[in-house]
């Protein structure tokens, strides 16, 4: 038996998700749903893409259904409207309102016998995971996110914005220094900006001044001017041979004290060829946790810490016990 | 309200439980119980310490018992007695016994109404949540353990046995060039001697030749022969000041790809100052999820990987969505 995975929406995460589909042995992609019209598109496999209101078709047809659309607009609306009729995974990730979003998804989940698994991914997901582990571990303890090395869109499209400025990326890299102060259990009290460099790669369109653009860029409120920002120039050509990929990682850190002569320092560090694909793929394991648990009679919304690792892997618990634990 | 705890044994590991329940405010030590005999001793709180045989006047004052004994004799005995009359927490840890010691003390706790968290700690515990956890979200990978730095207890026994050592102990040092190898995403295939040295520190009595003890821990079958060991010989001062904590610590790495173009690496690490104190403060960790469990009338055995994460914070689920997922 293979559980049926339906995706909503077809771009980069959600060709990562398609992707871990290809490699789980226990996943089948019934069907991909786009606002493009019906049709096969040329992909890794024959996939089956039909239009958005074709999905009431499919309510028996998918166990899963995996949301790649973006947390800004997609997601409020299509995670509590497509929880009505599929148990659903997000990777809702704007923080400050994920209270919110679990709310309003949970109440429509629960009405209809519906799991919804929200704000799954790596951050949210596994970091929060490893943040909430670590402090339960370690109770007396300060906690540290560095994001990085990785692009940030939206300082990416900060900087496409600019005049003069063809292409343009931005890398949000962590601070060594900060980094090892952390790690000698120090406790430091950092802010984000003191945890992380901007370094941006950009053409320019012949005729700017690249000295004009570089201030433009280093002093945009919100985005640079509080950071130490560094501007690279670079040919089109080298743009599209280092700067096309979607690298990420990050670190999550957490230093305490056990009694007053002991302390410990534990660390979770990711490096990612490709953000959308390691995302898709967290996405996909949680889907599998999802049909299990609705399976099982559980519905409402969950977090990732509120589902046991079990769940997520292909092996069973006997399996696991005998070869991980 | 606070839970209640009870300990069974007053080792290295028991201390450290103690010392986790001091920094716990929803946590509550009931007593100790220990084949020593009734009275109080001299530690960080008033501490009662009971006769084993007081346990059966116990069973409705302590929500969880947490057990700290060894896993050679202690614990396969203790488990499944002590969960009979209530929620346990053990650290078994003989890896290749865990699912048997899981199916025997399962059975005897879901007929008492019980739940018994086995094998908490860090490896197995964290360490196992780290493999099931990595390997899950990246199926195509490959998962490495290393151990250390860190005092092997057999490996310190087996030194203190070669006639004309007065005093030994033995770190179990990770290689940095297989972790290096790990960390480049090569996957290569290493045996547990590939990614472990192995460094002793000795002091002999007088008049012992040094080369032939050297010669003697070096040629040690099952302990020493496979490893690049190297033997120090040092003062009963040096050793004194240098050589009484226990400190540990290791790391789970996981590479793999989620396809042709793309590898991740995904690491855990931990530094310890005190083996114990760290153990015990995951213990009782687990312990406040065997006691939130089993309120919700979940009886059983469970290891770490069948437990939600935020059962073992002490925040709640809404804390957690709002701070730390």
């Amino acid at each position: 038996m293979k559980y049926k995975i339906g995706i909503l929406g077809y771009g980069n995460l959600a060709k990562g998700v398609e992707k871990a589909i290809l490699k789980a042995s226990d996943m089948e992609l019934v069907a991909v749903f786009s606002r493009r019209a019906d049709g096969n598109l040329a992909t890794n496999q024959s996939l089956v893409m039909l239009a958005l209101d074709k999905l009431k078709d499919y309510q028996d047809k998918i166990d899963v259904l995996i949301l790649c659309g973006g947390s800004a607009t997609d997601l409020p609306k299509q995670s509590v409207e497509m929880v009505k009729n599929f148990n659903i995974v997000d990777s809702f990730d704007t923080h400050a309102t994920i209270p919110e979003h679990f709310k309003k998804v949970d109440e429509i989940a629960s009405k209809n016998n519906h799991i919804a698994v929200i704000s799954a991914g790596w951050d949210p997901g596994l970091f929060s995971i490893a943040r909430a582990m670590f402090g339960a571990m370690i109770p007396s303890s300060s906690t540290y996110t560095f994001w990085g090395k990785g692009v940030s869109q939206g300082h990416s499209d900060a900087i496409r914005r600019v005049e003069g400025v063809v292409k343009g990326v931005q890398y949000t890299i962590p601070i060594k220094d900060a980094l090892d102060l952390v790690r000698s259990k120090a406790n430091p009290e950092l802010t984000t900006r003191q945890k992380h460099n901007r370094v941006c790669y950009v053409v320019v369109e012949k005729g700017y001044d690249r000295e004009v653009i570089r201030e433009k860029i280093v002093n945009m409120k919100n985005y640079f001017s509080d950071y130490d920002t560094t501007v690279n120039f670079i040919t089109d050509e080298e743009f599209e041979k280092n700067h096309k990929g979607m690298p990420h990682g990050g670190f999550v850190l957490t230093s305490g004290n056990t009694s007053d002569d002991n302390k410990h320092l534990m660390e979770l560090s990711i490096h990612l060829d490709s953000n959308p694909e390691f995302t898709g793929s967290i996405l996909l394991a949680y889907a599998r946790a999802a049909a299990r648990m609705n399976a099982q009679g559980i519905v409402g919304a969950k977090t990732v810490l509120d589902i046991p690792l079990s769940m997520i892997s292909p092996l069973s618990a006997e399996e696991l016990r005998k070869t991980l634990v």
